[in-house]
């Protein structure tokens, strides 16, 4: 098991006997699992046969999570996950679950896009709760640069393929947020939901180690 | 005469004394007279055989305005110019210096990028006021967004050079202002602080008209 | 209402129900209603549940206009849509759609591409009526140029996707409108037609506006 | 003051009068004081005007620290930062003093990269002590995901334009640290050692939060 | 017969007929035959006509081995194909086949990615045998690199397009060998495991040569 | 002597003892002599050793024509050379003069750009005359399109790395003329004035054969 | 009619009853018709319609030619139409069927590619007797340079789409062909073998034309 | 050392000095030294201090050849370096010196490049004597897929920054390289004549080892 974290599986380009056969094996050792870009009849499939498994639609993640109190969760400085547009929910989702079934409180607020500030500034008093943010835009990817000027955490960007034309696929909002002129950004790959949710998760175990007794624990695997 | 607006030179590849020829035939007319990129050194050379000429060095413009009441030019709706930081100052300059030349009103508000949005949010009264807004950034170049957001007139986006690395000398401001999410926003070259004054006196010119008499003219030269 | 103008719903990547939901509570407030982006199926779903919409196939678009008097638009400096080809007629109906239901009197020239010059210079005289250009084209992307030699008002340049090779996917005529040669333009995203008109309807509601009383309101939202 | 960090002044376009007004005017107000790229020449005379400003020609960054207890910083989990080759040392520094500046304890690690792999094999000790990576390299840019596949801590991934022909001034290792196959990877600009080092030192400040009392302070600035 | 191996077909555009009718033409001179991108389906209905044809359905290839004796085989120094990930298989096979089909001996190593260091490291002994080395990977592309520093044989590095977002279809593993730090390694088009195993096997013809009595033959065709 | 034109000698990477080498062995053979992109001060020294060499600084070509009639030269269909702008000057000129020293005819039309159609149009009668055009342009390259709408002879397209920003050093209207609207156009590489009208040449000896014994001569060298 | 040649339809974006009404405008004035990127489908029904049209499956090409006599086209000059690859056909044809259409003699050399330089050296005779070549090439599109290295008259170089990977669509041969290191060479777009066709009747007519009365006729339309 | 071949050292970035003190290291334990990418005035500071180093100024690179018996190199199967033009030859020369610094037999034919063809057909005999082939060309970089097309050993292509326009530094040649027609080629960094001439002794060793004992030594370093 690496860094006590579920190793994660990447579903996109295996069928679910591939994926059921990674999982029985995984399934053993009691861990969390992950499965992530699974289509609905692929997870619909897999679940037939490992009936603990739980999918969530929006997000194509498959996961099953280890066994975490939900009263400790709520107690946690939490992971929040904003969204730009609507369109872009598929890959913040992406990114709330995997911090979820990291063990993760997140808060989700979505569709708060530069284009309509004032839906962003009535956020400002629960958005100073947070240990990390995770903040998914396509198109001109402004919203993670004006967040990290709002809030004193790190935020980590997460651009997406949503747009047309001079978006190229998300290399705008890609380069955007590679520029933010506010510090305390970093950027994962165009549609990573799954990376920035892995990452925020790492950070929030951190913000949140003073509560737990394996804060100062071994780095390496 | 093309539009009632004087014929521009463009100074980056001509000398000094091909500017001056340019400028001598020009003058003649009466119009006012307007010379984009000119170097230092090569204003004051034309300076001193011109001395009816004037240099705005942040700008790097060199002009001479037309016969404009001063009066008239207090009462219009303003050309406003925006820029996001202060290294994107000269393009802005340019944007504004290229309206005043144009006969226009012209507030300037620099620095007031995303990253410190209370810093924007505190002209939104001043904002309200404008015919157009000229918005310069470089970077992830949010601030159109952001502005257009804000008011409801046109917005002029400029990209620039400024920054370094992934910003690949204005791509990532220029494809981020183009895929903005705010209706209303039109976008020039990367530095064209010139072709923004240009199209925004243009806009205030028709936003004013209802003071003037020319407002129905004939559109073509 | 932002800017007393609808809210505009992209259609593209919400299904009939979604766009339902938002139309019945954004029908309530009375306002122009616009959904960009349409596919014919999802069209008539909607226009099923909501008769008083109407759709336009070749521009993709749906909407409801406000309580427009025909004569009072009829009066208006209009708004210009030309287009270079005839692939290009979908993007420049986009437009032309947008700018009638924000209330504009639209004329359109299409097919007026710069290879057949003659075709444009037939229409120098309509030309000289407009209020603002919108010009779309594909290919290299000249004819804003073209167009904004000829006229006294702003051109918004409209780069499409039409074409193959060496046109990736409209970057050939977007690059070619960024660097036009001719003052007065500027551009917005590949394929934009709704960001086109939405613009021009703005400027054109200012070259318009000496008729109405409304002509120095207040610009923020 | 935001975030409780100092305003970070970006020296590359302006000249020594220009940061000397700007730092005069922080000074005052007690916090630490950080400028980057800022050339050696420009350094000297600034130092000349305020003696407690310090110059680290290396990572060209001109600071004064706040009044850290060494003892203090000598407790705390490290941020580590590495560089692949000796050419990436410059952007290293700028990281690692950056992070000093913010009170963070460093520790360097320099010419680790992938092509002599027993070189970062050696380290693996060290490296399970941090409390985040900042990991710096050119050309490929593969040793980001091979020390994230090492240890359990965030790593922040700094691309840099050292390199030639097809590095394409950093965009190779940028490509290369975006499609990070380990997670837990985020990335900055290219050449942007100071969004690395600030950022590593928010993560870092939660990491050692339990040591302090404001852990659990507002986020918002 | 160009340089004693086959002339090879591509398969892409070609329907069974086409192919069919090449290597019924080939087949009389008793070359080896090989048949690259072919889809099942064509396969079949090929192999349907000439039955001593073979189809190897992850590597997409299509063959008919020359009369190469399987113990000269087992002696030669190896071809050893590695892969990064699961999801390059395809293009390994390709390389695996081709380098097969031209009589050498093949060994593979897959999913031995730079992210779990560990399952390279314990190969090191195994590595040491190969006359040269095939090494695939997507996204970062690193692996090249890794083993080039671990090995003192020829690597040849084939990127492939496997990934999402800023892979850009190959594009960022494919910079990333080119500009691999360690020396020795030399790239092939993205996805081209045909032309890696093809010169994997010109240069193991080399390194084996001492056994065979043609090592010093003419070069030209 | 390759089909019967000079053999030409790129300059820019050759010092001036290098070509005066290469010149003086062609010297001898009696054929006319071209060489491309020389800088003044190298013309001078190469000129003081061979002082029937002649130098077009604007057109940095330095050459000795072959021993042509000025009178047939006269009476032949034309190479017609135009720029969109001023700054194309030096471009068209390297192709003008490579036409002249290759015996053709040539006519300079120069700063015809689209912004002022007229200029063009009032060209017209002109344009009917030649054998083929040389069309050199920057920005957005679209003067090659509008030639070729109105003239029936072949157009040679000349992109110029002329412009800023979104031009990307000629990218711009290199990708413009590929996509030209108009038959009848091709394109060289961007500020190949050389390319053009040696191509030019070749087209015009076509267009002027029939006044010659040597037309249907043979093809290769 | 301009030029004397046929207005040509481009067909790949209009079905067939539009393609119908525009020829049968066309057809009326008893010029020569042609239309390019027609479906198999599209071409039958609107040959239903119009008998006397002809397809051509491989050019995807619908005409009907002017009323051309065989005999005086089989004493012209030939246009060549020359291919690297069997996949590059089908855009060799387009080049070749519009140049047939246009009243040209064409001879076809495919398959010619410079990875067996032999079968191009076979061809050096029949090379020598042509007015023009059309060159295509897909990968990395070297042909029409070495062809230009052997003849002396122009060459239309066409880069084709074929390939993967770092083909980039046909990026890569367009890019080889425009920095061709052999004079005579101009390019037209990716896949664009009618534009090539069509050039090459501009200069095969010039060729021919001491043949003819009507040589020195006005250029413009 | 690695490999048994020296550690190689990249002189770009570092000054007389820093080298000076790897070299010194080094040259204790007796291997070769190999410095490239070294000025000459660094080479000559360096020189000074260390007389048995020696310079070779076309090729930039600094070394000392270890114990190498030239009988015994004159017997070797060669390595060839082939540069299309003259200004590749910086590059070759790179390649040829670093072959012949690790022991090789290094043979040399320089402007041999595709335009002129026959030079390279007159090498035929020449080229069928090599081991490995070292192929350098800017512009097309068509030469290695000609040579590869002629030969039956490996080619390995450099493309260099030669060139300029659509050249984009080396991008040209790079990706035609990598879309090469024939198969037996693998392609290095743009400019990297060093990588070349390694990897090529690399290759040139296994096809001299039956000379030699060490053939079927350890791989791993
Ligand atoms: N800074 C500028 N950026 C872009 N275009 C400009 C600029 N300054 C002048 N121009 C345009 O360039 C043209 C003049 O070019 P020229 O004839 O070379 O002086 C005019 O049509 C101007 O509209
Ligand atoms: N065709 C379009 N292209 C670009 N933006 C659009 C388009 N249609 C609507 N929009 C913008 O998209 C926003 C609505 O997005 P959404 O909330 O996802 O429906 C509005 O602010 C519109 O201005
Ligand atoms: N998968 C492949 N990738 C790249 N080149 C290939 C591939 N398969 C075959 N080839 C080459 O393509 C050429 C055959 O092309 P063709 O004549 O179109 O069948 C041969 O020279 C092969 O070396
Ligand atoms: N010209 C060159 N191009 C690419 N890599 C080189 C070059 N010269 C040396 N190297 C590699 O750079 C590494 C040395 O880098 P450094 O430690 O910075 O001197 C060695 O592994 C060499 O293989
Ligand atoms: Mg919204
Ligand atoms: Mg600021
Ligand atoms: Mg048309
Ligand atoms: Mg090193
Ligand atoms: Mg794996
Ligand atoms: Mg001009
Ligand atoms: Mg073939
Ligand atoms: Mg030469």
């Amino acid at each position: 098991l690496r860094r006590g974290y579920p190793e994660v599986v990447y579903g996109e380009d295996k069928d679910a006997s591939q994926i059921l056969h990674i999982l029985q094996a995984m399934a053993a050792t009691g861990t969390p699992l992950l499965v992530t870009r699974v289509h609905e009849e692929k997870a619909a499939q897999i679940c037939a046969a490992m009936p603990d498994m739980q999918y969530e639609p929006k997000a194509r993640v498959l996961y099953k999570k280890g066994p975490i109190s939900e009263h400790a969760v709520a107690q946690r400085l939490p992971v929040q996950v904003l969204s730009a547009g609507s369109s872009d929910i598929p890959v913040a989702e992406e990114a709330a679950v995997t911090a979820e079934v990291l063990g993760q409180k997140v808060q989700r607020f979505y569709d708060v896009g530069v284009a309509g500030l004032h839906r962003l500034l009535h956020l400002l008093d629960e958005l100073s709760k947070a240990a990390v943010y995770v903040v998914v835009a396509g198109m001109e990817g402004a919203l993670p640069s004006v967040v990290a000027g709002l809030v004193k955490r790190p935020v980590i960007a997460v651009p997406t393929s949503i747009g047309y034309g001079a978006s190229f696929r998300g290399l705008a909002p890609l380069l955007g947020m590679l520029n933010s002129c506010a510090p305390g950004v970093a950027v994962v790959n165009i549609d990573n939901g799954f990376g920035a949710g892995y990452l925020a998760s790492m950070i929030a175990d951190m913000a949140n180690a003073w509560k737990h007794e394996d804060s100062a624990g071994s780095g390496t695997s």
